[in-house]
């Protein structure tokens, strides 16, 4: 991961399980992320595309599963997960009213790599998040073309930046600039070690409700910092969760409802108008895409097994809502808004996380 | 409606509701249907507009719900509707691989109709239907520009076409040619008379499924028909559910529910390939996007007077795919692929459907 | 089964596929039903119990789901179904007000086939569906005891009675005497021939909906019988699916949720009053209550394999509605309250089903 | 309220917002709670119902909801809470293998004080909720009678009691003695102040993870007690929210959905054995029984104002959660096993919770 100083290098350690070794959604084996800012005075937006695995998606899919915590969204491609528990592009974020541009770039890059759909086999399902930034970014403007979509999806690497950039470049956490933020955990059941990563947009929250590791410091900052930064909490929150662990469908989807409880754990109450949605996929089964004619096997853990991966998936996203703020730098957008960091915060007033 | 000749021509009666006077969708006051046609030789595809009502719909929401019956399918707008309950835009079919250029138009539209968006208030929430249309159109060529869906929503109108048009352009229903067809249904209950009407893109099922009014007509026209056109069904149906009746969205998600029956005496089997997918509003009541500060009263009907509302809905949709597939015209597209027309074939072989 | 003239004995063929030797759900290996009929006057009711294997249910657990068409209904057991995937015991119909009873009962003999529970391990589902008999049995009275329940599940057997027994003495059909009913298809894949088997506890609908294969019987039969059998559908249907084919939990919800097409091909509209429930189990895969610490290998077969397995279910689903229908004998109940047999109305007026 | 020591009383203020006059869920005008206790030796259980109204719940229902936040559970009622969004009887709680009896119960109660259930109007609905009391109750022995249920019914007051009483008699939460506790919000809108209460029957958790406002108490208490309380987690929570405020059943859901973030916040990782389920009743309007022939009223509050409304339901389902906990006994039940009480602990090691 790029150096900047994430909510470990503050002293506060989230949980008890051991992070993998880049503490990073990267860390399961052949998950990439590629990343586009576009940060310009009134432009303030991008995109974050995460890349299942190294394979043809299309060709070989995943186990996926979304869940909607609550649903003031406008994320695609939830319904066909659905009804086939597969993903089968990589997850792209992006702002709220580039979805349609994101969608249809997606489907350029699918095609490019596929050249059967749409001739001998038929569609494909492009899953595509978002949060609006809308306070520093002119999101009615229309940056986000098709061409930094497929940059985003081309440039794909195991590391990558957090905070103000990508699909975080413009969003806001608890008042304060968020963005991108990713965290990982380690798990050890009797048949192996597994990895388990999240990564989040945040675009959620107002100040007075951060906690930190069960510190309320929200409430601390609140009374440094200028009322104008209190508002009515209108954001939203894009989680993806990805896994090498051996589940089905059903199983993954309980998984990612856990992200839940990390979310509360930093002080989300889940607004009304929030989009906090979580996308989750495993990379220990592929599914192909043709029908080889026999039956497919699967594997898939004893449902005892999951709690251990239960805690893993909530600890590494209140971990990685938590390095989306540390790590975000100050951003002055769109009619001079402005939020600031939360670093620079604690900086100046000399707060203590720990 | 144009005056294609429609399943009641052919002395087929569905069900023993009567319809209202168009029996179309556009028989709800306030809804119109605007169609764009994209029909020249590998290019055989197009763009339909429902308006759900005449004022500004982000303003004035309406009841909104949506079920999926199979979800092999991209329909984009799900996961807010379900959330909040409301319509808040037209709804817009097309096909499959141009759904994010038909959701990044609808964006534009209503951008340009709602000046706030983005600014003072949050954003909008797109509602994009598909099927694919790839045997007669060259889905991968991307013919559906903006301009085609924003040129549709300008030109709705009570009055529409149905058939091998807008996003029924290349679509095939039972083997045969498909596309887009409209049926509604006037109930009477204690407190009024209401109606339902129903707009279908069809573009599902396998000739030898097929049944009228409980005719096995497939089967019949197997017989008669070339091998070639038997082939496996990976088609899906679109269905828009319209009602002036005061209902509520767990009401309204119920009723649309009852597509399944009308689908399911047509012959469909609900097959694996297939987005089965239903979207339904109310113009009964509107929601304001403002909060005014005061409690919303709203109406709704006793459950016991659903059981009318429900037969109306299977009838409406059972007549729907039935005018989508009869007032279809034979239509050559790609690679010179070809689907007959139902009305050509039943003169041809002089099979009655009664 | 028994000898009583089947729906097929009237030369009536529901869709294309064969089915198995005793066309009924104890087609697929393993499967069971037992039934406690209790008719005598005010006293219509009793017990179908349907066991999916013959070994421990609880320690060799089956994939399991549910799904709900219409949820006006009380059976239980099926959050635990959603969350699991597991069906851990036999599944229970009776009438609604004795679900309580039956649900205790199936505790009961769960706990004493299951020394562990409550002890070493935690507790048990049980799966208990009902249909509301009221108007020909005293439903009030509570004629069902535990005894029943024990005396369904103990003499359970792959030969099973159809029509006005076990938990379908009392109900209706079409507002004629209904009961229970069942079917089996046979279909064929590149790696084996599988089993889907359906049992219905019919009681929902009005007599001029009844549709046989598409012939509008029940319009035909109104104009004979008298008046007073019309009346408001406050009906239900229970349904369960029984197969060997190896499918996800995912994949049979997919299934079972095809059970709406065989009803509403029967005439269905599905009233508001309806409990229409369909519980389904795989017995290709046992799941171990025990967690041995180690990954379970699963099996299913591709998703485009499921369009017969879809066929099959809509199939079966109709077929057995009609036997449930074609097998009923006459039943006057509470009040002297009655429901004509349709055998008897097909013989008095001379029509025929073909 | 009794008056035991509640987690007010030891300096723990939870969120923000004012309480009612009971800090309980019985703030909600009209919501009387009733409780059963069976503490003796092997017998460790009991019942407790919620009443949500003093009016008569069949003839005037209320909106009611439920949400599956782990479906471990045995819960009954939910498949007809959602299809119709109202509650139509009590709610009652008791042990997981004592739900049928529970169920038959209701009933009872219900056909008692309906005598026109199942002659000239359908069915009832029971609401059932559970927990597994098997380490400190004999749950096997079936210890809960019909009459236990019906005494809880009758014996409802807006004072009772917490800790290890009615339902929570054998409990336990965070290794701890759990039970039942309640906590209640007052939220102000413009067009009035309005109550959320809510109830628990806490039985979930392991000591490691117990966190008090923040405060992780369970790390520091696990160094003090004996190894043997820390075990693995196979509990649930039952979660009664009642409020005041106008709602649809679709933001009633929303409402109760929220109830995650309290018990997150109490260190609650949702493991898979929990049945952590949420129903929810609002008494601001009453749906009636009978159709009376008209379009019924109903009032809602726009989407907008839910925030306040979110917060009160986790910081009262917080306080819930802790009140069970800080007002339980220990208990010494089935084979001697015992569970402390969080106070006496508390007290014993001289920790506080601010």
């Amino acid at each position: 991961m790029h150096n900047k100083k994430r909510i470990r290098d503050y002293g506060v350690t989230i949980g008890e399980l051991a992070t993998g070794p880049r503490n990073a959604i990267t860390d399961v084996e052949g998950v990439t992320v590629g990343q586009v800012t576009l940060s310009n005075g009134e432009q303030q937006t991008g995109v974050t595309a995460i890349l299942p695995h190294q394979g043809n998606t299309f060709q070989e899919k995943l186990i996926g599963s979304s869940h909607v915590l609550n649903g003031f969204g406008k994320t695609t491609g939830t319904v066909q997960l659905a009804e086939l528990g597969t993903l089968e592009t990589p997850i792209v974020l992006t702002n709220t009213l580039s979805v349609g541009v994101a969608m249809d770039a997606v489907i350029s890059y699918m095609l490019e790599h596929n050249r059967e759909i749409g001739r001998t086999t038929g569609t494909v399902n492009p899953v595509v998040g978002e949060c609006n930034d809308m306070l520093l970014n002119d999101i009615r403007a229309g940056f986000v073309g098709k061409e930094h979509v497929l940059q985003a999806l081309e440039t794909a690497d195991s590391n990558f930046d957090e905070g103000a950039v990508g699909a975080g470049t413009g969003t806001l956490c608890y008042s304060l600039k968020g963005g991108i933020g990713s965290a990982s955990r380690k798990i050890k059941l009797d048949h192996g070690i597994y990895t388990i990563g999240v990564l989040v947009q945040s675009n959620f929250g107002i100040l007075r409700d951060l906690t930190v590791n069960g510190k309320y410091v929200g409430q601390e900052l609140k009374d440094y910092i200028e009322r104008d930064y209190e508002e009515k909490d209108k954001g939203s929150i894009m989680m993806v969760v990805a896994t090498d662990l051996p589940v089905s469908e059903r199983q993954l989807n309980r998984m990612i409802k856990r992200t839940a409880n990390g979310l509360a754990r930093t002080g989300s109450i889940m607004t009304n108008g929030s989009g906090e949605i979580a996308i989750g996929f495993s990379t220990a089964t592929t599914i192909p895409h043709a029908n080889n004619k026999d039956i497919i096997s699967t594997k898939m853990i004893h449902d005892d097994d999951l709690d251990v991966a239960f805690r893993a998936v909530g600890e590494a996203t209140e971990e990685a809502v938590l390095n989306s703020l540390v790590t975000a730098h100050e951003v002055v957008g769109r009619d001079g808004n402005k939020r600031p960091a939360f670093k620079d915060l604690l900086k100046k007033y000399q707060i203590s996380l720990v």
